[in-house]
């Protein structure tokens, strides 16, 4: 007999899909296409040297750090990473203790925990259209269903916000620095309008931060987590806030270590280490000591800076292709940093229908139906510009442009 | 207002208990204090040379092994680790297809991303009693509950297997090898008698096995995978079998390096893998090219000699210890392998009511009422032989015999 495994499945199987993103990686492995689609962060900005020293102390000092980085460690985290984290830029003024911080494999283990906490089946979370697809996929597996809030070149549209709250979302879920996918930030306006709210409705946000480090051009704006903090301050409230913040050493160091960090009030966090025990006993101790020993002494600090400089510069280059080989007919957001900017078509026009066309001409986009939790955004794409070269870029997007031009043309064509 | 986390919580949170050893741990930090509770490997056995040269090795070529190390990696895991392990001692007889090996962060997330796939609310798992509580803690957030079978020194008891299989549970959980926590080897003749059983009632078996390389004395016995494939040869069918085998690098290399493998039917690595993608993306791109590396020319084999020479010493310093210092109405396993032993105390004794005894003689172990799912095994504990050297195994085993014939005493003392 052959054993039916499709009929062994928890339901919840039914919610999870496959990221359209990973599976398409696969097709653009070819090494002849450009490829926009993937987030990955630029190799030439790894500091393979600053690493190369921290691992070699660790791994000689046998009796002390050595064993610590080979050895099972707190669920919690590395403490002396936590440590150094609560005086880490964004969080400088907000006076954490360690029971704030707790280290996480990667952003993502941080949005899959928060599901296991937060989330039954049938729970609303109010998000961004479009937003992280792999919050989604988090998500989906502990039964979410979405409430949505579309978004311009200012973030989360606040109009419809108080409506949607009197709805009684789980949480909320906001990007709010150079978002992915579209790049554009939330204003400060914006953001102090959707703690108030917040708070009125008791509604906690969860606030994914990925990439605010990564400016290129203006001020930093205050992070959500820090209006939510001065606001309980100025209302004299016992409580410890309503913000859980998440960000992660994937785009300041190496993707590759899969570190991420959760600032939260001490009893989420505590929920989460919970969790976290039964998710994986604890994150990779070589991982977060190699962090701690880079990191110690203002070392990733200093490195930002290249990286904006590389990311910067290969977003301006990307946004001249645009201006030069993109039909009329379509726009794009204008990121202030980050990795990703957003391209719209015609509304009638269907980027997935398009995909097969751009990969024949060897370059590659991510749909953004992925990124709408309702399946909408069909006429819209993500594009990285962190992980191609200038020059690369450059033929991408003409290459990128031909392919628009073509299909507006034969769409002109049809419709007359 | 202060914001009510508590009443935000998702109903599974009621499920999720605190690992009781990760409690204990926190305890028995006191340097003083010789600690059986955790499962630590010993430090001396880490290789920390041969990991330091892969490691130099793999940061230097930076445009080919130190890109992949730091960068984002497949879910699936690094194609040529998975290739590797395919021709590793434990599955060299399988003729494996790389599609039936992928890499977890560690086993504890393997169970995790299997209880997220296979288990609803309500599933029962039939598992031995006492089991390994981390799979316990993963599968309880998912709504199971579970059913025991009592084992004895040849591991789970056939006798009332058939019976409980008939009332359906969801897959049969099994640690055949040096079990944990009681360090016992499930035999062939039982190993044979699961799988037919397991094949005849169509209910999918999870091996879970850790230790099985960690062999002190005696022969290796064919895994329950191995025993599987060759009842679905023997009968010509079809499909892919019907275990699901776990093992992990933990014990075998380093366990902060947190790596596990699942070994199992194609079509069910995918569902675990598309569960994977939301759990954490991918495991520690670093961690598992150090692995590939320090294991590629069969490093690993040759080391596990020098585990199985120290670990199967100190369990020879232990067992002689039990012998010299325990009360004669104590009782414990002998393991052939592992780093675990069990003592039984006569059976109205509370192993949790001495344990604030034992720490104040600055010795600990860990109650054995944690690896019961049902709460009994009150008089019952585990102790750890892996971590101390054997000095310090005599002289904590010494420590325990004084507190148990003191515990033995007074309850004599109280029943007259």
């Amino acid at each position: 007999v052959s054993i039916p495994w499709n009929n062994r499945y928890a339901q919840r199987i039914e919610g999870m899909s496959c990221s359209a993103i990973r599976e398409l990686l696969k097709i653009t492995e070819n090494p002849k296409i450009i490829s926009f689609a993937g987030g990955l962060p630029a190799p030439e900005v790894f500091p393979f040297r600053e690493i190369e020293q921290a691992f070699s102390r660790i791994i000689k000092a046998e009796k002390t750090l050595g064993a610590v980085s080979l050895q099972y460690g707190p669920s919690d985290g590395y403490l002396p990473l936590r440590q150094m984290l609560g005086s880490y830029p964004p969080h400088t003024s907000h006076n954490l203790a360690v029971e704030n911080i707790i280290i996480t494999s990667g952003s993502q283990q941080a949005l899959d925990l928060l599901g296991k906490i937060f989330i039954n089946q049938g729970d609303r979370i109010l998000v961004e259209s479009p937003t992280y697809m792999g919050a989604l996929q988090a998500w989906n597996a502990y039964g979410a269903e979405y409430i949505t809030i579309p978004s311009d070149q200012d973030g989360m549209q606040m109009d419809q916000l108080e409506c949607a709250l009197r709805s009684g979302p789980k949480f909320i879920y906001v990007l709010p620095n150079f978002q992915n996918p579209t790049g554009v930030t939330l204003s400060l306006e914006r953001r102090i309008k959707l703690v108030e709210l917040a708070d009125k409705f008791g509604i906690p946000i969860v606030e994914d931060d990925p990439y605010g480090q990564l400016r290129f051009e203006g001020e930093d704006l205050p992070s959500i987590y820090t209006l939510d903090q001065q606001l309980h301050t100025r209302k004299g409230s016992s409580g410890q806030g309503n913000v859980i913040y998440l960000s992660t050493f994937s785009k300041i160091l190496s993707p590759g270590m899969r570190l991420g960090w959760v600032v939260a009030p001490a009893e989420v966090n505590q929920a989460l280490v919970l969790a976290k025990q039964g998710a994986d006993l604890h994150t990779s101790s070589i991982a977060q000591v190699i962090a701690y020993e880079v990191g110690k002494d203002g070392f990733i600090e200093r490195h930002i800076q290249l990286i904006r400089d590389v990311y910067s510069k290969r977003r301006d280059t990307m946004l001249e292709g645009l201006d030069k080989y993109m039909p009329k007919e379509v726009q794009w957001t204008k990121p202030h940093g980050g990795l990703f900017l957003w391209v719209t078509l015609p509304e009638d026009m269907n980027s997935e229908d398009i995909f097969p066309v751009a990969i024949a001409n060897e370059v590659a986009y991510v749909p953004g139906k992925a990124f709408h939790p309702h399946g909408d955004g069909l006429n819209t794409m993500r594009l990285n510009f962190s992980y191609s070269n200038p020059e690369t870029i450059e033929l991408g997007i003409s290459r990128l442009g031909k392919v628009f031009l073509e299909a507006i043309k034969n769409r002109t064509y049809r419709v007359f």
